[in-house]
């Protein structure tokens, strides 16, 4: 391989990993955005949840058999670390993968369950990072890179091809940004290909270094990121995929958390299809009009799926809220026998039904006969909330907020 | 068509439905019951959420052009509803759709959305229904039964031969069964191509109706059903369905609402996909070990993911107290000052992470200085929580449960 890409490279991973890897078929969207024909990339029912698993598994191919025998290590929390076990594993090799020792239960199992040795390092990122170097200089192994690696580039570049192989006049690409590797080695192959392709990149507002960086116009370092979507909370952009990004890619923008937790819950509601908060980020820049694809035939790469469940609970719950569908009332009631009761028989002959209640006495802000109520709701939509609200006061209860 | 089902009504409903559904290819998954190989195949990411529309699309293109003109006519809350829309709108002409007036908003909803014209009902679904026969008489509309009619059967009957075309040597396949529509026209399909295929069938334990008649050698009529799997909630089979699965049905089992909630949960964890709970049944009898798979080739048919968030969020929250990553604790406080911030001290070293906090004095079992402190928790998983009730026995807090 040269210094520079090649779409040749490109053409070499796909080859490589054309019965390695699923190639999950484009779906039509018809919901997300009316003024765009889009189509969802589901990356996130790649094997292991994630594309991570392409550049991986290309990188450890082309290793020398000296250095295959040596191994491979990572360091990574997420979904890298399973590209690299079920890379190294397939290829026949030992992986070692280093993570921070609060990382979630659940990513440790599904690492070792694809067969890499796990390394559980006291501290934060930063010290599993340090320990990796250590044991890589100390055993001779090969450290795979998360994205600024030209093999891990072309390795993601591959999804471009099926892209086009599908789709041959699609007409713009959205694409996901943390560390720049995916969409690096998309854009470079998708320009090089056909150059009026439009490729869009898309970036956490709590992690937007590759925005920064190309403002810049040099490799800026954020002191801390902050998302939802922690599959692309990075810090800097690597030195390759900031030289693909400036080439190659039109225009890079942002979405809030809200705007990433929309798209999940439309993912789930619209699709049937499950997406981290890195993998929805495309979908959310389409939903929210953040980028020009005013009808255009246009493909958003969901790019993995790996959400713990707790945080997909808190996902749907605040969408659940925001919708109407779920919300809380505090009533101020006289604390009389029968107010409760009296309560509870209102919200149920409004259609709500009750998830929760608490009911205290003696909260020193209200007078000394009075009460709160507090309680939780399953409700229709915001209109529901507002009549249930209405029903409430016409009868004399005061809602405290 | 003759009286009786024949192949070629399947492959004449192949044919008008090969440009209009999707056809969803098997995914392959390791994890779900190691013994077996198995495969699903995804009918919730067809268009409108489920299998549904195929049967609806043919039975209505079936049609005299005189029917046509005059519209039809279906009562539904659920995934028929969509699929009698999506039919009639994709064939130019107009439906009607009774629902009971309590049905979801997002139901309702979502068929106008797919050019139906709703007509809300009072009272439950047999309401419903008995205002749908009205209509159909004043009218003269045709009405599409959502199982028992043998254009709607062979157009499920499809989804058998996707399957065998991918691939030729299946073994077994599972299949749910609400009124039968689906695995009658699935299990005379396969059975006709390869008489060596297994068919099972499955059915929510709260809903055995299939199962119960089967044994009875005749139909029978439950007075009540309930189960989260509420699309598969039906009192009776039909006079077909109940013929086909006699003849062609190798097995029928039930799985339990708990069992249900695991398979969506695992399907969401695993494999990235929503299914709603008459969806999962059939990979909860695979992961659950009720039909003979051991060894086999299996598809599990996961039939749709129309499932309401709420329910959905319902789900998930069980899921993570059954797996210890959800938990509550209620402890036994002395009333004086520091005790809460004590306890939350020990909970945040153990690495859990507080939801929510309710501290209230004066419960009357408790002596007179004493008060209950109630905490809801994110943990790691049983052994972190056990770990964490260690510890604040050690540090002589009573946990009450």
């Amino acid at each position: 391989m040269a210094h520079q890409l090649e779409i040749s490279d490109i053409y070499d991973a796909a080859r490589v990993l054309k019965d390695v890897v699923r190639h999950p078929r484009l779906i039509s969207v018809s919901k997300l955005n009316p003024e765009a024909e889009i189509y969802l990339k589901p990356e996130n029912l790649q094997y292991t949840g994630s594309f991570k698993l392409r550049g991986a598994y290309y990188k450890i191919s082309c290793l020398t058999d000296e250095e295959k025998s040596r191994g491979v290590i990572a360091c990574s929390a997420g979904n890298h670390a399973q590209g690299v076990a079920f890379g190294a594993t397939s290829n026949g090799i030992k992986s070692l993968i280093c993570l921070p020792a609060g990382a979630p239960i659940s990513k440790v199992e599904a690492t070792k369950a694809l067969g890499a040795e796990v390394c559980l390092v006291p501290g934060v990122y930063d010290d599993a990072y340090q320990r990796a170097i250590e044991l890589q200089h100390e055993h001779g192994y090969t450290m795979i890179h998360p994205f600024d690696d030209l093999r891990v580039i072309a390795g993601q570049g591959t999804i471009a091809l099926e892209i086009i192989e599908e789709m041959p006049d699609v007409e713009a690409v959205i694409v996901p940004i943390g560390g720049g590797g995916l969409i690096a080695g998309m854009a470079f192959a998708l320009k090089q290909l056909n150059p009026a392709i439009k490729v869009y990149g898309v970036q956490a507002s709590g992690a937007p270094s590759m925005v920064e960086s190309l403002h810049e116009g040099t490799r800026v370092h954020l002191d801390a990121v902050s998302t939802i979507a922690d599959g692309i909370a990075v810090k800097e952009p690597g030195v390759n995929t900031f030289e693909l990004c400036r080439q190659y890619v039109d225009e890079i923008v942002t979405v809030s958390d809200d705007e990433i937790a929309a798209a999940i819950l439309a993912l789930i509601e619209q699709q049937k299809l499950v997406a981290e908060g890195a993998g929805a980020v495309a979908v959310a820049a389409a939903m929210f009009n953040k980028v020009p694809i005013k009808g255009k035939k246009t493909v958003c790469l969901v790019s993995g799926g790996n959400i713990d469940v707790t945080s997909l609970n808190r996902v749907i719950t605040r969408g659940l809220v925001k919708s109407g569908r779920n919300t809380s009332l505090s009533i101020d009631l006289s604390d009389r026998p029968g107010q409760l009761a009296n309560v509870c028989s209102i919200i149920g002959k409004s259609g709500a039904n009750i998830i929760s209640v608490v009911h205290q006495r003696n909260v020193s802000q209200l007078p000394i006969n009075s009460c709160v109520l507090r309680i939780e709701l399953e409700t229709r939509n915001l209109e529901h909330i507002a009549e249930l609200k209405e029903r409430l006061a016409d009868a004399g209860y005061i809602i405290v907020n």
